[in-house]
């Protein structure tokens, strides 16, 4: 109720701040016998690693993670997997000088508010540092998706638009998404987002981005309507990310300008008795509930609320402030969102598919 | 977690099928002693009715509202309130021949696979009759917040595009929501969609829409983090409405064009304590929790599934068919999804004003 | 989290006071195809029903339940089931000397304090007529529990002790369980009882009882350590209803009197896999988790607070009063305790089983 | 859903084996600015600490707690609580031979039904060693309650029979229950009891024990109806306490064999316009919402499952074998139930607290 897990059968729970002593997680509901090392863990974790190119925030945590339970010789015992990181990089120094004064556009003056009382170093626990174990408690999803469903089943995501520039849609490629520090699946985008970076941290400033996100191989029958649809737990999950300020399923606000008879994805029959879908608007869920299709959505991330240009603002005693961030950030959040994104629609995959098994009897 | 239930410390769930013989609730943890009548919630349910102009479906449901418990002598006893509505105007030979075959863009496909079987009496579940229920639910919210906050609370909705013609924002006025079929806040779109409609209705097509949210005199302090944030949950509330395809809070995707300077919502010292912002591109919510300001959301209304024109599909035998609907349907859903809106972002506010005063101790 | 809804996977919410006009219930997250009918739920019901004999309260109440969701040509279709009584037989006048003084032993006080006001009618949403709700999804439960385990699952209760007098465990008969009015496994009690109850009602008095509730044919493998096992959540399930002060799993508190070596049920290879058990103190429960054995709880009853002899107490101005209930009451609460607990146990182990299907993949 | 968390509005998630690297728990909902240091939960974890004296198991475990999150400048932010002990004396080798046959009166077969795959090294997460994680969020919630109630509201339990032999009520001492290894509150059967340990471990077996539990000072107005009523929330968290096989409540099975005038606690004006009761047979609960009365509970703790004495059992392959624990236990596990119990009870309360504060707006 506090806020601090996500999800129902599978679920986990976070804590940790910025720069405390560790941040971790409980992950509950890990079905029995799934293999899972602390290698397939890491890989992910470093994908979101901070410090990987100069285009993130220049903090080095090495991130590594410890598995304190739940496995047993190579595979989960159906009990509650415990993990941890410890902060190796704190400094708490860097943010002295904002302890007393409220950062527009951060989380600083509504924590005030609702708790009376704040961890200020590095934002405490409003930080996107939480979300290293989003990550982590994914990838405990992602080896559970694997074993009951199989390799067909993948979670991907891409960034399409950073600073206002958009990839180009006809260059897409999946693999690119690995070649370049973007998560970028057009590499004609990437000099002109490392331009575009390069100049806004020049400048002490900062830029927004979009995230596209994909699930293929997904059961059809995920989603309990009429209020955990499917597609409202991805929407919550997509906006539970820092930065986060919208989210589309499938054509998302473009189907508001499409007629009936064009937005209806039309079916024929296919081979094993599952339609073959003509078009894909819904994005993969229809009345809240997975069509079998791939699974598409998109989000926005503003532009990081830490930056050097000063902005005017409040401090503590409501006294005007001039407030200016100094330390180490990242000039656009949306890069190190996307294994974010793919670890949040995992959880929300595997729980789902929990959900669907337990109520139907789903054979997975 | 069958997702029949909204909500946690404030929370109802209902049930009831399109052509069923009732639609009803419960409502949980109202808080005790809040003036309530049925007059209330009637009058929040008439302004959802079917049937009330050409623009939406003619079927006639008076969607008379029965308190069945939890008030006592005019005020709500902190006791669950049963509410039920009588289903008068179910049609059910209307959709015996889509009994079988599975319509493109509703549910009829997914409930199958999920559950096996469905109530195939116009959509059974999945029909928007359920909003109904909410915004019965949505009143009691409201009277809660009322009796809690103040007057100062108010929370409104008012569609803003429709057919791909939007309003123009300069002529927005909240007062003329209530002068229109559209619930438009702009006089002058209002014959431009009256146009559009008949015209959509003519072809036997549908159009969507865009809707505008707003809360006004909301406490700061309300929103969870790091899961249960408000936006996060605003999102979810709204995503689960019937076909929605997505949610913006605030500045939503446009935020990603901006740079941090510009969109970060800088502070002034106002005359109590709290600031006053510059600007709201935050729509109200930072870190996840209520700042004070406005809260502002936007989401997308796919066009209605339920079409007159023929589209390709398959039956339960897998076999190919085609499908036209017959029956009566909202050639445009984006209507009829306003006060639901202004009900679920009602309920949202009171579950985390409640919360907020469990943990925290906030004196409302 | 007001405490109105009961389980997780499978679980119910409901509502109504004793004098209102109705009362109901939403039952979540049943399995769909499950055959179901009115009758079976009111077979149930008829076992509960006020004024059948004339050791129950002399209240009557037809208790004809209404099934208004959920069902679609006799099967369960998974969505939420909407189940309706209205009450018939109300006297709201009976109440009234005692709307302004807390009854001893009653909750009047308690939920005063809470509230700040209530319902004093007949009890309010504190009377055992809620139990009836508790009864038809406990009806909904077992018709679940039929089609995915089969006839072998049985849940059944037996009144064992009333007003200090105790069944002969000798005598033990299930069968002789439905010949009499208390529910006595053990037709030698029965004029006993009648004896005694006969004699407290004409003193104006009431007694407590013990009653002994038992599963059998439930599969191993309920139970979710260590908060959710299934030995803590029935007797969450029995310690709710109403006038419950003790709840035994197995040997319950004689188990703390003997020795490890003979408090250890042995086990032997059986037929199939499974072992053969030599003994069951256990309760058919290890670790919170269904070892295959009969499931034994036994429960204590206090005896009834509302009785006609005049106790002190105080009313609302704080003054004090002599109470004297006058209106229409059961002697001993524990005779139609029996099939609401045959319904929470029930409830209880279908919501485990859900769940272990959803976690494990359990095929049943 | 999985069972590792225990609580609502205030609640914590476990996790962590017996002999794996570490135990550790989050805690979520605490109110913010609570005094907490690590001494506080440290001094309670000490209490339960194993190797104490002869009369419980000589694991050696310094259990020292760390806390990793959710406190700043010494009180509680509001955000999640981290707490890490690492496991310092696990001893994989005692257990090897056990690894492969099913210990009767232990979880072993449970937990392999289940889940088909175990941790056999000490139990893995059935062994009472998570239960030390439940007195450390115990201890957060005691922080919270002195924080929020004030010093009056005290928790605490005494072990009042072992092995048959029951302590002298007239002799009650709660200051004697801190000087004895026994929790004992008379200081006379503490020389039986230890004649009676020396013996059990002497004989290679283990005995029971009852246990009762005792709050004072807790604010009238906590609990929850119909479900969650503070009894039934009680009664859930004492069974799930390892080894506890019944709960009472008050009277408990006693109150079965009163009449009704006898069971009635009669009120009389107060001097603050609270009641004063006349006496407490309901164990300060009323229609399951507190009094403002002592709460008082008893529990029956069955004796260790592991002992010297060989017993018949299964393996795997579900061959015969006989099984004879070795390794370190305590040969009655009801002596270190006590500081787990006013764990239990205190979050109990704590949460319902919290839950009163919300819904219905309870100034603490």
């Amino acid at each position: 109720m506090a806020g601090d897990t996500f999800g129902t059968l599978f679920r986990f729970s976070t804590f940790g701040e910025s720069h405390g002593p560790a941040i971790g997680c409980v992950v509950e509901g890990t079905p029995p016998g799934v293999p899972l090392t602390v290698e397939q863990i890491q890989h992910d974790l470093d994908r979101r690693k901070p410090g990987q190119s100069r285009y993130t925030t220049q903090r080095r945590e090495a991130d590594e993670v410890e598995i304190l339970s739940g496995v047993f010789e190579g595979r989960t015992t159906g009990t509650p997997i415990g993990l941890l990181i410890r902060n190796t990089d704190q400094r708490s120094q860097d943010y002295g000088s904002i302890a007393d004064r409220f950062r527009p556009g951060h989380a600083d003056y509504t924590y005030h508010v609702k708790y009376g009382l704040r961890d200020p170093r590095g934002g405490g626990r409003s930080s996107a540092r939480e979300t290293a174990m989003r990550v982590a408690a994914g990838a405990v999803a992602r080896a559970a998706l694997r074993h009951l469903v199989g390799e067909a089943l993948t979670v991907r995501a891409a960034l399409v638009e950073m600073g206002g520039i958009a990839i180009n849609p006809g260059n897409w490629s999946w693999d690119e998404t690995g070649r370049n520090p973007f998560f970028a699946p057009d590499p004609e985008v990437v000099p002109l987002w490392e331009a575009c970076l390069d100049q806004t941290r020049k400048a002490g400033s900062s830029v927004g981005a979009v995230v596209a996100v994909e699930a293929t191989g997904v059961p059809a029958g995920l989603g309990e309507p009429v209020y955990d649809r499917l597609d409202a737990d991805l929407a919550k999950a997509l906006m539970s990310i820092n930065a986060v300020k919208g989210v589309e399923i499938g054509d998302g606000f473009a189907a508001a300008r499409l007629r009936g008879e064009d937005n209806a994805d039309e079916m024929l029959p296919g081979g094993d008795g599952a339609p073959v879908f003509l078009s894909n608007h819904a994005g993969g869920i229809l009345g809240g509930i997975s069509t079998g299709q791939a699974i598409t959505a998109r989000f926005a991330v503003k532009p990081t609320s830490s930056i050097l240009i000063a902005r005017r603002s409040i401090d503590r005693d409501g006294q005007p402030v001039e407030v200016q961030t100094r330390g180490r950030h990242d000039p656009c959040v949306g890069i190190r969102a996307i294994p974010v994104a793919e670890a949040m629609v995992a959880v929300t995959l595997l729980d789902h598919l929990l959900r669907f098994r337990g109520q139907c009897g789903a054979s997975f």
